[in-house]
């Protein structure tokens, strides 16, 4: 069944209205008619199974048939990564966690950050084909881009990677809670200043693996971890 | 330091030129000089960290001033993919599966594949980079293409991710073995007659999760697990 994404509708809704750009692709590229299935998701564990009413290329009429809604996961997994220099890899950071599993998803400036604008509505656009393609009935929530230090004033007691040796790290396999932030820093790493910052509140200073990763790699390996801890 | 790839050095080197296009590299764009240290790594193990004689920017001369040599894993972790439809996705796989720590790539070929030929030698080059990149000392070892029935009937007692449902799946968590490989299907699923002939060589059928994975990121997602595992 084709997946489209409508925020709004909820167990009240009876009908749907595609838009023009799905309404178009619907009627003109996959040639679906009136009586064909299509599914609903407003990404917050609702999918509605409809069947199309009005097969118009401008405006396609879907009559809602049935809910199915999916509790939300107890287990929280919140990634805060820097964006990468290279745009292109933090999409890809945000389409593979999304069909991985993550729940919440910040995006942090860094001192050490070469960029500091990102495209978070090509972000956004990207997580809904992502939980589409992996039949994810929950969209995960994405944060605008703010700086590491305002975000660790913000959320306490998280979880910090970074490079610096000399300090104990922890495996965050033996130590994630599923509720608290993990917090990937840019190519040049977090400042000593942030992480002296996340010390002060109470972050665990965390360790994901022997090999130099790459900021969307750390990101990927962190979210990867918290879900295979979740299923040992 | 930076790192080179010298695949024939080994301890008995004494010297070694780089080539023309690494020797540029090292002279124009670095601006080495005479004194300079570099590392060399033969994938198999082996950092040499040798010191620039003559900074040629034709050939670079370098003497080697000391060998570090690290024992290979024991944990074995062997990825057989289909290529995907779009290359860039499968040269993601590569890059990624690297600097996680995969240690055979194999390129499989099913009967639903899409695409029929691989860029062998640019997955080989992505491999590499990852390695330096990642810090790694040894180079996964990447096999040509072949298809799924051959390298099934070479390699019995693997493991295979496939979607048809009403078959017992195990979670790959549980029963990775460290040496069998993992094979990962294209977009369109394994063929059931691959399916079949895996089950008559003893292959275990895995489930990576509830999620519908991308062919490139079930096959990061099998390598994660087995990391992890290691890691438990």
């Amino acid at each position: 069944m084709n997946l489209f994404y409508a925020p709004h509708i909820d167990t009240k809704t009876q009908q749907h209205v595609l838009s023009e750009q799905e309404s178009k692709h619907i009627c003109k590229v996959l040639r679906m008619q009136v009586g064909n299935l299509i599914g609903l998701l407003n990404g917050k564990g609702l999918l509605a199974t409809t069947q199309i009413t009005d097969a118009n290329p401008k405006k396609c009429i879907l009559n809602i048939l049935d809910f199915q809604q999916e509790e939300a996961s107890k287990q929280h997994i919140h990634i805060a990564i820097c964006p990468t220099k290279m745009n292109d890899r933090l999409e890809w950071f945000v389409e593979k966690a999304t069909e991985i599993g993550v729940t919440e998803i910040s995006f942090i400036l860094s001192k050490n950050s070469e960029r500091t604008k990102i495209k978070f509505e090509r972000f956004q656009n990207i997580a809904i084909s992502a939980m589409k393609q992996s039949q994810r009935l929950y969209l995960p929530v994405l944060h605008q881009l703010m700086s590491v230090k305002e975000f660790i004033q913000k959320h306490d007691n998280g979880f910090i990677a970074h490079c610096y040796p000399s300090v104990e790290k922890l495996n965050l396999l033996n130590v994630y809670d599923f509720k608290s932030p993990i917090l990937i820093g840019p190519e040049g790493d977090f400042t000593q200043e942030e992480c002296v910052l996340a010390e002060q509140k109470s972050y665990t200073f965390i360790d994901l693996g022997k090999n130099r990763l790459r900021t969307e790699t750390a990101g990927l390996v962190a979210c990867m971890q918290a879900v295979n801890k979740l299923n040992f």
